[in-house]
């Protein structure tokens, strides 16, 4: 039978592995090392340090270039499940080029935990597996590395927090009543569209890895500053993941 | 000059501890472990197997009795800054004890990761170090077994979700335009307040432990058997703590 285990591993640095990750990718016939579009040959190479650090031989990693997302036309849903089942379809490839018996453990590393705004999970459901066949196993995301490293906590006392997308802060603007925002996949430093005073934000990219930046201040005063940095940061890299928290008062 | 660690250990899975904590757990010269209550021994267990896991000698380990939060009175927020100053002070003679030159790496060991509802990022400021003596490091959340333990993710595509307490949830409602929910520190079952349809629960008690409790299914069909559940469970080990996930549609 098939085992596929979704690894969670953290945020690019090695020793955000927990046991339970390293035991599974350790015990895998079969690593799936996706590739993706040059400028991120950075984040590639982490994962490859990664699995050579666990002594994850050659012979069991297979690499497979992502496909790439049509982002013509408006219908974004149809274009997510377009590229999901382009990758689906690459993931069985690679089972059939690597375990033709169709038995066997495999698994797939994935940025932060699979749990989080990632696609891991939607996609394997398209495996036709049963879900004992699915193990999940969660990794340290880039919100707890952005509170790790800033020495905050994520929620005030008692009070709940939102985590949201820069696109719904765009458009949905941020509620009353929640005091707390995390904002991921923001590629747009919807933040400076926030107004209103006394906020504090929060700011990290590159999360644990050795070129993390953070920056944090009165949203008001920082937030030219913030935006400035990321662009040269991206431009010096070649791409960018970052991550922020916003609280009033 | 002393150092603290704040390490996150991960909901009492042995194998969800990073190897970042291992190594902050491995190096200190001292162990700061809280014992509660006596229906809570089992957890206190948990953490002396990790510690003698890692090889961690008695010689290493501070133990002291938490301090009982006042709970007569509406004044709330004074009686958590009493309860937080009373830990704070227990701390300070455990290092006086031990650590007497005042030099030294001490780590105390969070359930969870100590970003997400918890109190020692906020007692470790009291003990006016500054900030580059104090460490945080992340671990896995009872949030992230949840959902691995389910195969579910956390958000539905580019959608937010809500990180919130069961009183909150009582007190302030589900906001309407937010249709994922993560419930937290709810001793009184909150969720069988919510009477809206179409809203599957996801519940999860002792996550990552081998008590380990799972139940789901459309709210209004399972939450008197959780209820139920949770009741037994409460009863049997003396203690419990659960979480669980809200979605809409």
């Amino acid at each position: 039978m098939l085992q596929l285990f979704l690894v969670g591993i953290g945020t690019g640095n090695a020793d955000h592995i927990t046991k339970e990750a390293e035991n599974a990718i350790r015990s895998a016939d079969l690593i799936l090392l996706p590739h993706k579009e040059d400028n991120k040959a950075e984040l590639a190479q982490v994962r490859l340090s990664l699995l050579q650090r666990l002594e994850v031989g050659d012979d069991r990693i297979a690499h497979f270039d992502m496909p790439v997302r049509r982002q013509q036309g408006s219908d974004y849903d149809r274009q997510v499940d377009e590229w999901h089942e382009a990758i689906a379809q690459r993931w069985q490839s690679c089972l059939q080029a690597h375990l033709p018996s169709g038995q066997g453990r495999i698994a797939l590393l994935v940025w932060g935990d699979p749990a989080l705004y990632d696609s891991t999970l939607r996609i394997a459901s398209r495996l036709g597996l049963a879900q004992q066949q699915v193990t999940v196993i969660p990794g340290i995301t880039s919100m707890q590395v952005l509170c790790s490293a800033h020495g905050i906590a994520l929620n005030e006392i008692g009070s709940p927090f939102l985590v949201t997308t820069g696109r719904q802060l765009r458009e949905a603007g941020w509620p009353p009543n929640i005091n707390t925002l995390v904002v991921m996949l923001d590629g747009q430093c919807s933040y400076e569209q926030v107004t209103e005073p006394n906020v504090t934000i929060y700011w990290g990219a590159y999360l644990g890895m050795p070129q993390q930046i953070l920056m944090h201040g009165a949203l008001g005063d920082v937030k030219a500053a913030i935006s400035a940095q990321r662009q040269r940061a991206r431009a010096e890299h070649g791409w960018i993941m970052d991550i922020y928290l916003l609280r009033r008062g």
